[in-house]
């Protein structure tokens, strides 16, 4: 079984409305220790492909992200859902619609650090329908980038995510593959 | 001179509007191996005074607080801006007003993770008047746990919020510390 898929069945808790809670670890309290550990497993995964920078969406994959980084020894770029005065007004930019926030975002990074020829993985806490990394992917394109694989946290196999990015031709590894959540029991694919 | 300082000379621009960018780097593409120097920076300073916990508050904050957390060995708790479906109800909150995003937020923290007796470490990524700093101490006091320290990336220090914080009794390490900006032109603390 995987890290990661331990961890959820030992301290993730399901709830009603098909909401997986892993806030004690993943996503509101950080347990970087073992974040890291899975950020070395991605590096694992994707080493020797030529990433060269990491791109996520703010903010629950930033953590994810980091850590992965610092085996790759190279940069986080962070797309960011909301225009601040900190930001340039020479953005890509996508929209995303949240299945956890139920909302829809314009996502932008800065055209400053996404590059033509950039190697890209992008990394994200969970996996659902795949609007998030949709929406990462058109940035990519936006910049003659390339998107080298994803890598997420959590994925909920049944919500069609995976499948919709791995038929778009993209690699996808996930550190937790759902198959069902029913009753409070989790079923991993095998 | 600071690390950070020297970094924010070499790389850092001055905006009008009394703007630092320091997107380069800092909060939109994050330059981890150099975030890590600045978590143990801070490390160095608070060692031994029992750090368990550090607090900070999405999203640019999350990178530093992450790089900070590896060398305490300990979590980051990150207050959230937004409720979430991941997130239980029994919550602390406080308000924020953001210099950033010009916005008034909640900010909230699930009460599972933020305990009597916990001895946190607030870290974030700037200080100007210190809003965000006072609501996350608001959290940790409802909570009953200690502030040990606060830790922040870039103060600008002619903002107020360092003597808003040390008036408050609390011990503020920054790691840049800026007096002016004027023409383009960073003057630092002496």
């Amino acid at each position: 079984m995987k890290l990661l898929e331990e961890k959820i069945l030992k301290d993730g808790k399901v709830l009603s409305g098909d909401v997986l809670k892993v806030d004690s670890f993943l996503n509101h309290q950080l347990d970087v220790a073992f974040l890291s550990k899975l950020g070395q497993d991605i590096f694992n995964h994707f080493d020797g492909r030529g990433v060269n920078k990491i791109l996520t969406v703010e903010a629950s994959g930033i953590a994810l992200a980091c850590m992965t980084a610092q085996y790759f020894g190279c940069p986080v770029l962070c797309a960011k859902k909301h225009k601040s005065i900190n930001i340039s007004n020479d953005v890509y930019f996508s929209k995303v619609y949240s299945f956890t926030h139920k909302t829809e975002n314009l996502i932008m990074v800065s055209k400053e650090y996404l590059n033509a020829g950039d190697k890209i993985l992008i990394v994200d806490d969970f996996l659902a329908g795949g609007n998030a990394c949709v929406g990462l992917i058109d940035l990519v394109k936006q910049a003659g980038a390339v998107v080298v694989g994803i890598s997420t946290g959590v994925e909920k196999t049944y919500q069609g995510g995976y499948d919709r990015l791995t038929d778009m031709g993209y690699e996808v590894y996930s550190l937790a593959r759902i198959a069902e959540m029913k009753d409070g029991k989790i079923t991993f694919e095998k």
